[in-house]
Protein backbone atom coordinates (compact mmCIF):
# COMPACT_ATOMS: atom_id res chain seq x y z
CA UNK A 1 0.00 0.00 0.00
CA UNK A 2 1.27 3.57 -1.08
CA UNK A 3 1.76 6.31 1.66
CA UNK A 4 -0.26 9.36 0.46
CA UNK A 5 2.59 12.17 0.22
CA UNK A 6 0.52 15.63 1.15
CA UNK A 7 2.70 18.87 -0.23
CA UNK A 8 1.75 22.86 1.04
CA UNK A 9 0.20 22.89 -2.52
CA UNK A 10 -1.88 19.33 -2.50
CA UNK A 11 -5.21 20.35 -3.19
CA UNK A 12 -7.48 18.82 0.02
CA UNK A 13 -10.22 18.04 -1.90
CA UNK A 14 -7.89 15.97 -4.48
CA UNK A 15 -5.96 13.97 -1.44
CA UNK A 16 -9.43 13.53 0.26
CA UNK A 17 -10.41 11.83 -2.94
CA UNK A 18 -7.30 9.38 -2.66
CA UNK A 19 -7.85 8.62 0.55
CA UNK A 20 -11.15 7.92 0.26
CA UNK A 21 -9.91 5.53 -2.52
CA UNK A 22 -7.36 3.76 -0.40
CA UNK A 23 -9.86 2.90 2.00
CA UNK A 24 -12.77 1.74 0.42
CA UNK A 25 -10.26 -0.63 -1.34
CA UNK A 26 -8.13 -1.40 1.58
CA UNK A 27 -9.78 -0.25 4.49
CA UNK A 28 -6.42 1.37 5.70
CA UNK A 29 -4.67 4.34 4.43
CA UNK A 30 -1.26 6.01 5.53
CA UNK A 31 -0.62 9.82 4.83
CA UNK A 32 2.57 11.57 5.05
CA UNK A 33 3.04 15.34 5.43
CA UNK A 34 6.08 17.74 6.26
CA UNK A 35 6.00 21.12 7.56
CA UNK A 36 3.01 23.25 8.88
CA UNK A 37 1.34 23.78 6.15
CA UNK A 38 1.25 20.23 4.76
CA UNK A 39 -0.09 18.80 7.47
CA UNK A 40 -3.03 21.47 7.62
CA UNK A 41 -3.91 20.08 3.76
CA UNK A 42 -3.66 16.48 4.42
CA UNK A 43 -6.05 17.00 8.38
CA UNK A 44 -8.29 18.87 5.58
CA UNK A 45 -8.42 15.96 3.28
CA UNK A 46 -9.08 13.49 5.93
CA UNK A 47 -11.59 16.01 7.27
CA UNK A 48 -13.11 16.20 4.01
CA UNK A 49 -12.87 12.36 3.11
CA UNK A 50 -14.52 11.39 6.55
CA UNK A 51 -17.96 13.03 5.01
CA UNK A 52 -17.27 11.16 1.53
CA UNK A 53 -17.06 8.11 3.51
CA UNK A 54 -20.35 8.65 6.08
CA UNK A 55 -22.27 9.24 2.69
CA UNK A 56 -21.31 5.25 2.31
CA UNK A 57 -21.47 4.31 5.72
CA UNK A 58 -18.12 4.21 6.73
CA UNK A 59 -16.61 5.43 9.61
CA UNK A 60 -12.92 6.60 9.93
CA UNK A 61 -10.59 7.40 12.50
CA UNK A 62 -6.64 7.67 12.28
CA UNK A 63 -3.96 8.37 14.42
CA UNK A 64 -1.10 11.09 14.17
CA UNK A 65 2.70 10.07 14.54
CA UNK A 66 6.19 11.26 13.97
CA UNK A 67 8.21 9.77 11.45
CA UNK A 68 11.69 10.51 10.04
CA UNK A 69 11.86 10.25 6.01
CA UNK A 70 15.41 11.34 3.93
CA UNK A 71 14.44 13.93 1.25
CA UNK A 72 17.03 13.86 -1.28
CA UNK A 73 19.89 12.96 1.30
CA UNK A 74 18.46 15.06 3.96
CA UNK A 75 16.74 13.72 7.17
CA UNK A 76 13.65 15.58 7.93
CA UNK A 77 10.80 15.12 10.78
CA UNK A 78 7.74 14.26 9.27
CA UNK A 79 3.70 13.46 10.86
CA UNK A 80 2.23 10.41 9.45
CA UNK A 81 -1.29 10.07 9.76
CA UNK A 82 -2.77 6.39 9.88
CA UNK A 83 -6.33 6.06 9.05
CA UNK A 84 -8.61 2.90 9.18
CA UNK A 85 -12.06 2.43 9.30
CA UNK A 86 -13.65 1.09 12.55
CA UNK A 87 -17.68 0.25 13.13
CA UNK A 88 -20.16 3.25 13.60
CA UNK A 89 -21.17 2.22 16.28
CA UNK A 90 -17.51 2.82 17.93
CA UNK A 91 -17.56 6.46 17.48
CA UNK A 92 -18.02 9.25 20.37
CA UNK A 93 -21.67 10.01 20.86
CA UNK A 94 -20.45 13.41 20.15
CA UNK A 95 -18.84 12.37 16.56
CA UNK A 96 -22.52 10.64 15.83
CA UNK A 97 -24.36 14.38 16.44
CA UNK A 98 -22.23 15.26 13.26
CA UNK A 99 -22.62 12.46 11.04
CA UNK A 100 -24.02 14.21 8.26
CA UNK A 101 -21.58 15.96 6.26
CA UNK A 102 -21.92 19.55 7.45
CA UNK A 103 -22.09 22.61 4.45
CA UNK A 104 -19.28 23.50 6.01
CA UNK A 105 -17.25 20.47 5.19
CA UNK A 106 -18.46 21.28 2.04
CA UNK A 107 -17.32 25.16 2.26
CA UNK A 108 -14.02 24.51 3.32
CA UNK A 109 -13.46 21.96 0.42
CA UNK A 110 -14.60 25.18 -1.54
CA UNK A 111 -11.78 26.95 -0.12
CA UNK A 112 -9.39 24.33 -0.60
CA UNK B 1 -15.84 18.29 29.44
CA UNK B 2 -13.97 21.80 28.20
CA UNK B 3 -12.61 22.25 24.82
CA UNK B 4 -9.07 22.51 24.90
CA UNK B 5 -8.26 25.60 22.10
CA UNK B 6 -4.81 25.87 20.37
CA UNK B 7 -3.33 28.55 19.15
CA UNK B 8 -0.05 28.82 16.31
CA UNK B 9 1.99 30.27 19.47
CA UNK B 10 0.57 27.30 21.73
CA UNK B 11 3.12 24.76 23.32
CA UNK B 12 2.84 21.57 21.25
CA UNK B 13 4.02 19.57 24.95
CA UNK B 14 1.88 21.56 27.07
CA UNK B 15 -0.81 20.87 24.73
CA UNK B 16 -0.08 17.02 25.20
CA UNK B 17 -0.12 17.06 28.60
CA UNK B 18 -3.59 19.18 28.65
CA UNK B 19 -4.77 16.61 26.23
CA UNK B 20 -3.33 13.40 28.16
CA UNK B 21 -4.43 14.60 31.66
CA UNK B 22 -8.25 15.14 29.91
CA UNK B 23 -8.45 11.46 28.54
CA UNK B 24 -6.90 10.28 31.73
CA UNK B 25 -10.28 11.65 34.03
CA UNK B 26 -12.66 11.39 30.87
CA UNK B 27 -11.24 9.10 28.32
CA UNK B 28 -12.51 11.93 25.79
CA UNK B 29 -11.32 15.13 24.67
CA UNK B 30 -11.96 17.58 22.16
CA UNK B 31 -9.24 20.07 20.72
CA UNK B 32 -9.90 23.13 18.26
CA UNK B 33 -7.52 25.02 16.40
CA UNK B 34 -7.72 27.70 13.60
CA UNK B 35 -5.59 28.21 10.69
CA UNK B 36 -2.25 26.41 9.51
CA UNK B 37 0.16 26.63 12.24
CA UNK B 38 -2.53 26.32 15.45
CA UNK B 39 -3.48 22.80 13.29
CA UNK B 40 -0.21 21.66 13.11
CA UNK B 41 0.79 22.70 16.50
CA UNK B 42 -2.14 20.09 17.05
CA UNK B 43 -0.93 17.13 15.33
CA UNK B 44 2.31 17.67 17.26
CA UNK B 45 0.46 17.49 20.74
CA UNK B 46 -2.03 14.86 19.62
CA UNK B 47 0.70 12.75 18.65
CA UNK B 48 2.89 13.61 21.69
CA UNK B 49 0.16 12.84 24.16
CA UNK B 50 -0.47 9.63 21.93
CA UNK B 51 3.26 8.69 23.67
CA UNK B 52 2.21 9.72 26.82
CA UNK B 53 -0.54 7.70 26.84
CA UNK B 54 0.73 4.65 25.75
CA UNK B 55 3.36 4.75 28.31
CA UNK B 56 0.46 3.82 30.28
CA UNK B 57 -1.11 1.29 28.05
CA UNK B 58 -3.90 3.75 26.67
CA UNK B 59 -4.37 3.96 23.05
CA UNK B 60 -6.32 6.99 21.46
CA UNK B 61 -7.79 8.05 18.46
CA UNK B 62 -8.92 11.29 16.90
CA UNK B 63 -11.73 12.68 13.96
CA UNK B 64 -11.01 16.03 12.47
CA UNK B 65 -13.69 18.01 11.56
CA UNK B 66 -14.72 21.13 10.31
CA UNK B 67 -16.90 23.11 12.50
CA UNK B 68 -17.89 26.72 12.39
CA UNK B 69 -17.11 29.13 15.55
CA UNK B 70 -17.57 32.80 16.62
CA UNK B 71 -14.43 34.79 17.20
CA UNK B 72 -15.30 38.20 18.59
CA UNK B 73 -18.49 38.12 16.07
CA UNK B 74 -17.24 36.91 13.69
CA UNK B 75 -17.73 33.15 11.89
CA UNK B 76 -13.93 31.45 11.36
CA UNK B 77 -14.08 27.86 10.19
CA UNK B 78 -11.97 25.76 12.92
CA UNK B 79 -11.20 22.16 12.96
CA UNK B 80 -11.99 20.14 15.52
CA UNK B 81 -10.59 16.82 16.67
CA UNK B 82 -12.53 14.90 18.79
CA UNK B 83 -9.97 11.99 20.79
CA UNK B 84 -11.06 9.35 22.82
CA UNK B 85 -9.52 5.70 23.84
CA UNK B 86 -9.98 2.59 22.16
CA UNK B 87 -9.04 -1.20 23.10
CA UNK B 88 -4.89 -1.18 22.20
CA UNK B 89 -5.51 -4.54 19.81
CA UNK B 90 -7.97 -2.73 17.94
CA UNK B 91 -4.63 -0.55 16.80
CA UNK B 92 -3.85 -1.65 12.84
CA UNK B 93 -0.22 -3.50 12.66
CA UNK B 94 1.46 -1.05 11.52
CA UNK B 95 0.77 1.01 14.66
CA UNK B 96 1.88 -1.62 17.13
CA UNK B 97 5.16 -1.70 15.66
CA UNK B 98 5.64 1.89 16.65
CA UNK B 99 4.30 1.16 19.83
CA UNK B 100 7.12 2.98 21.53
CA UNK B 101 7.37 6.15 21.99
CA UNK B 102 10.46 7.02 19.45
CA UNK B 103 13.15 9.15 19.99
CA UNK B 104 11.69 11.33 17.14
CA UNK B 105 8.53 12.11 19.40
CA UNK B 106 10.80 13.05 22.19
CA UNK B 107 13.03 15.51 19.52
CA UNK B 108 10.03 16.67 17.77
CA UNK B 109 9.00 18.06 21.77
CA UNK B 110 12.01 19.43 21.75
CA UNK B 111 11.71 21.67 18.74
CA UNK B 112 8.42 22.23 19.72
Amino acid sequence: MEIIKVSARSRSTAVAGAIAGVIRDWRQADVQAIGASAVNQAIKAIAIARGYLQEDGIAIVCVPLFTEVDIEGAERTAVRFTIWTVDPSALPDSLLAVAIPSQNEMRAALFD
